[in-house]
């Protein structure tokens, strides 16, 4: 059964988002007072993530809710805008309608494909389970829970091999993420927990950051990429460029005849499109991600828009449009303003790519910053990033409660989130002292006294 | 293998403390710096958690780690208390040690009990499932997940029978926990998501208070408990006394011949000891408490003392002692101070409980106090709530960030952690948009449109 929306008035066009991301926000807020057009803005959770700072959500420095807003909470007044929470199983571009996860059809006029990518193991799937990646606040919580735990059964382990692999993080891929992560990681046994425990010594800790390609954060140029290297080993990350990763197990990392015991693994090295994409049955490039023509539109479906992550748009220049959330908050605003134009009869413009540059934090201090030909490194590009990111957080009260934590770590080198909570919340049953899937074998209290 | 503490010096004395609440933590301060003593401290969870405010995480007001402090941090100054994250599944008083969840075997000179209570569901245990307790994180985060969950699946529901059903929330038990959960779904309900929703009304959500007893609060006196049942009838509370439960399961609640169908039920109703307590071998109450004299300790057992919720203490006025946080406070201190009096030769001293009252908040600006004679409701009741608790919260941090939090909501009628999180998080796997043990069926995306 396709259904076309029966609160629709005839002077009304349907537009369906499929994301509440960057994207699919951006879009929504165009259509905003606009009594032309409804829209039904479609997610699998209730909110809006910050997705730039869930690396510090992994590692204790923030809450989950202090970079989420409730997606409803933003449209609270735009009464044409509906939030549905809930999975598209896969689009019909030609009959113009998406289909839930019920089987049941929803007819649009206009689309906005919003949905963005996850993480890629290049076929290794079964990675995962050991060195998982960070796009969720499920998965950041997991890391977190993860890190806190490896600390806690370090100190109560007698084996000195287990020990060392318990404090070994490996982090795999130096793109903006993994430097982020191994940065607050290697921050964090340092300065945060150095003198909480007993018979261990945090600040031992290792942490590998590995790297296929020459360098770390490839997409900046060189000299701030070997600023960043410099700023790293300061942290005392170990950086490891041109290693391939060959297998991942509940024990470590090989890469060719080296061995790396280690009981936490993160993923950092590459992403891919969400699987909606493959139901379009248009042209995907390798990483999934959907081709489309300037106008944002999918060639030969000119009511059928994808922003953001998803896309994979050459711009002007001939380069990529990047995977970040400037281009995200733009193609979305711009797809709207196409629609609208269409609404209108008038022809659909050219999205032009205004390039805002782009940023990096190492460690609790430190940044790279390129904008253009803007360079920043060190304290000063710290602040920038900081501002930055205060600025662009959705919702005043998030801003302030970041803000906050920021000044306290910043002051105390504390870390305001260092709960380890379940993975599983187990209905009738004693939480058990050691999740049953986590790789890492618990270890005797009593070894504690030897 | 029984392991006595190889670290410890020939004058000093092992005091083990078996759980982190306010009971243990209070316990361990009174050692703090005493070189005559070293303490291990043992907790299943890394953090201290502020009970009395846990219905606030479980109805989206504040964050767990707005209440929740790392019990390393607490003692990272203090060298001779240990804190060591693990289980212990048994204690053995007439040989003086403890056996850890892998059969280690820890001696001890001096051993205090403090691992408290969990929900009871008398017997029927096979209602958890159907209404989850408020003990834990994880169930804060759950029942939070569960409430905000409802309200999307009734805006997506087109049965009105079943939409009714999504909108009912049941809370058994009407105690404290049960009064401020059912308070705090009312406000959410009637003033903070109020005009979120397009197809529903959130105000007409039904919330329904059952208790066994002829009043709410029992331990308060009379006029309170009236005052209180007046309040929840105000905020759109409808409390029902004398109501016998006789059956939970997915689709509601049986009492008697009235069958409240709900997709929404939490267990606010009874408590039982932690299952240790029956491995020792000694007097247990009803609950499984342990029954101990007026120095704290097992009778026939001088150096094990029991505190806080775990323990059965007839005071001197023939009162049992209440089970709340004061109590664990002030018998945490005392038993440690007893143990200390026992290694200088002096005779164990009597407890003396002081009655600091007790308080109760009904929604967002009511409360009821009691103090001896003194007795406050309603906003000035509640300011007395609000400063005591805020007091009481264990690290100046989490007070700073509670108190914006609760402006900020006070101010402007908001949550700040309105977020549906995963109970899972499945490795390789895409979320569920509906986790699979959720009792409430999914409803189809497209019946928003019928």
């Amino acid at each position: 059964m396709r259904i076309k929306n029966p609160h629709l008035k005839p002077s009304q066009k349907q537009v369906i988002i499929i994301g509440g991301g960057f994207g699919g926000i951006n879009a929504a807020k165009e259509f905003e007072g606009n009594d032309d057009v409804q829209v039904i803005l479609v997610d699998q959770r209730n909110y809006h993530l910050f997705q730039p700072l869930l690396y510090q959500v992994a590692t204790a420095g923030l809450n989950p809710s202090d970079i989420a807003v409730p997606i409803r909470g933003i449209f609270t007044k735009e009464k044409n805008i509906s939030v549905r929470l809930g999975r598209v199983d896969s689009v019909n571009l030609k009959d113009k309608y998406v289909v839930g996860e019920h089987g049941e059809e929803l007819a649009y006029d206009y689309l906005i494909l919003a949905c963005g990518v996850r993480h890629s193991y290049f076929g290794k799937q079964e990675w995962e389970n050991f060195a998982p990646g960070l796009k969720t606040v499920e998965q950041a919580t997991e890391i977190r829970r993860r890190i806190l735990w490896a600390f806690e059964m370090a100190e109560n382990e007698a084996d000195p091999a287990k020990q060392k692999a318990l404090l070994t993080f490996v982090i795999v891929g130096a793109g903006p993420t993994g430097v982020e992560l191994a940065g607050a990681i290697a921050d964090i046994s340092r300065n945060v927990i150095n003198r909480d425990f007993r018979r261990i010594d945090p600040t031992t800790a290792q942490v590998l950051l590995l790297e296929m390609g020459p360098r770390p954060l490839t997409m900046f140029s060189e000299d701030l990429s070997a600023r960043a290297a410099e700023d790293l080993k300061d942290l005392g990350v170990e950086l490891r460029t041109g290693v391939k990763v060959d297998n991942i197990d509940q024990d470590g990392v090989t890469c060719g005849d080296q061995r790396i015991p280690s009981a936490n693994v993160f993923w950092a090295a590459g992403v891919e499109a969400d699987a909606l994409s493959k139901t379009l049955g248009v042209e995907l490039d390798r990483a999934g991600r959907v081709v489309i023509g300037l106008d944002l539109t999918i060639p030969s479906f000119p009511d059928a828009y994808v922003i953001g992550d998803l896309a994979s748009l050459k711009l002007q220049d001939g380069k990529p449009m990047p995977g970040l959330a400037q281009p995200a908050i733009q193609t979305g605003r711009f797809a709207a303003k196409n629609i609208l134009r269409t609404m209108k009869n008038k022809p659909r413009k050219e999205f032009k790519y205004l390039d805002k540059g782009q940023m990096a934090t190492i460690g609790k201090r430190k940044a790279v910053v390129e904008m253009g030909k803007l360079k920043m490194t060190g304290f000063i590009a710290w602040l920038a990033w900081l501002v930055v990111h205060l600025l662009f957080l959705v919702g005043f009260k998030n801003k302030v409660s970041v803000l906050f934590e920021w000044i306290w770590s910043y002051l105390f080198s504390k870390r305001g989130a260092r709960l380890i909570t379940q993975k599983e919340w187990r209905f009738g049953k004693e939480l058990p002292a050691s999740p049953a899937s986590n790789p890492v074998n618990q270890t005797a209290l009593a070894s504690v006294l030897k």
